[in-house]
């Protein structure tokens, strides 16, 4: 028998449609003995909130998340506002002893990270951050690789996430679908925005950074705020670039813009182990390159694999071989696992404690790039 | 306010899934007037039924496709039966004054086609068949390109669809999964599976086939039989190539095959204008190979265009830039201007008569193979 | 000790600059017993030939080929004219004893090509056609894969060449660099012209061609002729497609035009076996693409091997892995294997008769293109 | 009339012979007032020498370099040595009045280079470094494209020189093939082997670069000593990032190893400007990878440009659309337009003191990767 799991989202932009659309689809394609109810949506417009609701069937709406964490049938919460609202909400979610579901970055910084880690280990409650490409299926799969020991002894670790929508003057700052240059709602800029995830990604697969030294710029030095009408500074970082030195004695590269011409949401990873290599990206995520120098010499090449084989992670559960999924799946993978976990009583990756590592990073990150040095990660 | 459209659905298989998934999903990205429900799913095998409804959402089952053309709370009804099973049940259907939507191809051939055409005419029913890759956003847009006539005069068509999951010997015929290598539930092999699809959509972009000469061939003669449990004779075409001459002078060249080793389900078609040209290919379904003759000599050459724009066909209803969808929401878009054409009273493409039309040229085809002979298209 | 080996070159133009590119360069890389001597260049413009001369570093000229052929300094006669003069001057060259090597197509037809073939046989001089593709390291690479056995049974053959310089109506035939228009000169357009280097690879990796069925096409059916200086008909395919059948049981698709806007000279072929497949094109020639069945399921995937190690064919003579050898290197090749065979009184591939072999498959598309039936290779 | 121009060649390994096959080569494709003549190779084993000269065709032999630029029919001394003997011989030849092609990197360090740059501009000698990608076709066309003003301001520059072949702990330092990994004799690693390259290109195509963090790795620390058959400490660099701000306010991005397995000899780079961008590698030399803003939205995407039009740089010389050269040709063209230059009585870049500031970054990349700090550059 499936049992209900009442969700209650709070927010309704990008994510917010992102994540209904995983809690929509989710028991089509898994066998689960958990099923998302989408049961309520939080958001201060209330217009805004009952278009969502109709749009997503959500069942009701409330516009004041403290009444939505005051529902006795909500099971867990999904929190898709931005990043300077997480902790607050966080918080009192786990206070009310609600799973929680909590977009990337965990936190604007580490300090507001190890609150809430600390406040959801204090309630015992399920938690877990959006760091949904780990569960892109070639993601997945390079994870399964290097778990098996097929490339060896790591030398590199490399990654970018290049994007250029920021690249007109004109551009504002703040309020819906900009308060992501805002740097009073986003914390910061690129670093907490693009790199987080590409740090989220490099954890996971290559263990931990020990220390950084990093640059950052902002191209644009001032746009128009939206909500106060006013030319003001930009505070966000445009671009971010840090070298690296992670625990296993690999070395690290990484960048993120959103100067980058030509590049949409460009993320990239490369690996290069003793014996094998790995690249991604998003742009094709559907495809995992792959070196491996055990093949015949004369026939060794980057193979392009095509990650849609019932044999691939998650990829049993939708079509046939050569049909690709899309971004989306990502997120339906998420709360499948997230669900199973549930299920099981097993903490599902990546929890706020395993999030926090990556606030850090990006934490001595800014700070390098303040100071100039080479910086430990907390 | 939205209208309810109640479906019912005849088969549980990859189709069957593929279209179920649609109906779910389309009222969440499309504001459409009416929003699909899941009324029933017809299967003979009662627990198959059971369990499809269950996981899907279908309120009802039926076992008996007639019961299900009978009720009076279906308005339309999704045909995702083998080949053998569409005529009837199409025909039915129309009499019954139900909307009907066929999966590919229309029929056994074009004889059956023409009187599946008479019935849902005569009956004044919508009609459309899942000829679901029109709908692909980048082939939508290439539609657009040559439609702008940014092509201008087409010299060359030429398309494939290599298949490799029947090499082995071991893989017997007939039977759930299978009977698309069993003649008499198919009709045909790689042509009406494969090149039925490459025929649709060229007809679509590059208008009427005049004659064509073809080549098929059947690589492994006998296959055990799932039903019979006996080694039969191999009746279908494993592969086929043709050339042909299209209404408007220029010339197409098509292959298909279940045998090209490293293909798992790559549809590519290509088209060479006076001053432009087109490349696509299913496994990378998100972009478009575009190469512009205007553009300034030195800087020529194929652009990659990653069709995830908010200006890109059914783009600006999914994610932001460079997040790329998945196949399965071909069939999204489908329905969305399949229940648009319902609203406005409109017939959608393609249609019954738009797919009798493959239908014609693809028994022109396997006629050609046999005869030797160049052959008009009925 | 090298010993002299002194080349009469008959032509100047492209090909006759490729030509002397590869003598000049040969002994740079290759050890050879025969080193060659750019001993005389004949052509009728005495002007062209001193201006040819001083480039290249003949010694000197002659502006009648008879004359050249008298010449005892001669050993070896290279024809470059356009196709009507082949036969010819051939003949000649092998009643005077000379080694032969001769640009392709061998002829104008399988006709004369025979008449050739009896003459160098006859003669028994050393002869050769320079079908240069074979020697590009990644097309020799893949005749080794498949001699080795690791393609398996073959199922699919196809190969195409797109160029698109003859799109504009405003371009002249006949004359020098646009002889290639002109039937009388060429003898037929794309089939003689790149149709016949897909078909000499096709043979060599593949076996012989049984029988085919072509269409051709002529896009713009009157220029202005160059010599004439009047608007008369062009008597060229401009395209031609072709399907047929090899003698190993495997199909083959061949196509060929000069319409195909957005290609320069894209000669791609691709192979497809039981156990594994080949993709190869001109525009990246320093490439093989290869999948391999026997690779553990999940890492299945194109490879794209830089066929640029010293372990690859001819590639131990250049620079040093990574480091890409150009289109002109494929003639060097040729001559180094050709002076190979001299020196150890072999013949080396392709000869005469070889290249006959190919013409009278030019002669069966031709011929089927007319009739519009199967025709079987003579 | 062309003249003859003299060269002596110091050095027999990779450069040597890919130099020579320039200076034998150029006057074929170029017309140019000087022809060079191999007058004479040096190399200290005579039987060594005299392989190399029979191979290329010298003229004469030296075993002594001093003997070779006593000599008065040597026009231009080409210096092909390891890295610690460059100053010595540089600046004799000065001396001694000759033109200096000088192999990469300049020197040592900017302190030696600092003194050769004082000797040739005191001789007035001809002089160039052989920064050889700067004359690839594709990369000259990024100069050109960038120049024009297409690509508007810079914001992103990154490069990266990756290679795999020391990966072996079994492979030796030292001695012929290898004086690469031994710092006696390279000066450092991958830095002045392959990030020199980089650096090159990068201030030619974008300008000086004002100060850089660097990070570096020695992964095998200690191998066996060809020389000294002892095992002894590695010296160089076998990985090499730092991260930069180039005088126009870009941010760079730069890395090297020798340890990316997959890679063979793969140098790219890429160019984010704001209303361009701009890729190339070195694995595909031939191509230039190009988005343009300014083309009409929907259709805007990263072209391939295949770089073999006559109207691409220095390929009018070559053969036609379509046929790619060879990594050689751009010591070709580097002849050609060193050759040229001298006729003109104009230095031909990179001059030595050009080279100087690649050499200066190269010792402030190495600093920073020792104090850790950011470091501006001499």
């Amino acid at each position: 028998m499936t049992k209900p799991y009442n969700i209650g989202m709070i927010g309704y932009g990008f994510m917010g449609r992102a994540h209904s659309n995983a809690y929509a689809n989710v028991s089509h394609f898994f066998d689960l003995e958990y099923k998302p109810v989408l049961k309520a949506v939080c958001a201060r417009d209330k217009d805004k909130a009952q278009a969502f609701a109709k749009q997503w069937g959500y069942e009701s709406i409330e516009t004041d998340w403290k009444k939505l964490l005051a529902r006795k049938d909500i099971d867990a919460v999904d929190i898709c506002t931005p990043n300077n609202l997480h902790k607050e909400i966080a918080i009192a979610a786990a206070e009310a002893g609600k799973a929680i579901l909590c977009e990337k970055p965990l936190a604007m910084d580490a300090k507001e990270g190890e609150e809430m880690c600390r406040a959801v280990e204090k309630a015992k409650v399920p938690n877990i951050v959006w760091y949904n490409y780990r569960r892109v299926p070639a993601v997945t799969f390079a994870k399964q690789l290097i778990d098996s020991g097929k490339l060896g002894k790591i030398f590199h670790y490399r990654a970018n996430f290049l994007q250029d929508w920021t690249i007109s003057a004109d551009l504002p700052q703040g309020g819906a679908g900009l308060w992501r240059l805002d740097a009073a709602a986003a914390g910061s800029g690129v670093t907490g925005d693009l790199l987080a995830h590409c740090i989220d990604t490099a954890i996971w697969l290559n263990g931990g950074i020990a220390n950084v030294t990093a640059m950052t710029e902002t191209f644009i030095k001032e746009r128009k705020h939206t909500l106060t009408g006013k030319v003001e500074k930009v505070g966000i970082d445009d671009a971010c670039a840090f070298l690296c030195r992670f625990d296993n004695g690999s070395l690290g590269l990484f960048e993120s813009t959103r100067y980058a011409r030509g590049h949409k949401a460009l993320y990239t990873f490369e690996i290069n182990g003793e014996k094998a290599s790995i690249k991604w990206d998003l742009h094709d995520l559907h495809r995992l390159q792959w070196f491996d120098h055990r093949t015949e010499g004369p026939l060794r090449g980057w193979s392009s694999v095509h990650v849609t084989d019932g044999e691939h992670p998650y990829m049993g559960k939708w079509w046939v071989p050569g049909l690709a999924i899309g971004y989306e799946s990502s997120f339906v993978h998420q709360v499948a696992d997230f669900l199973t976990g549930l299920a099981q009583g097993q903490p599902v990756s990546p929890t706020f404690r395993d999030a926090l590592e990556t606030q850090k990073i990006c934490d001595a990150v800014l700070s390098s790039a303040r100071s100039g040095a080479w910086t430990d990660v907390g």
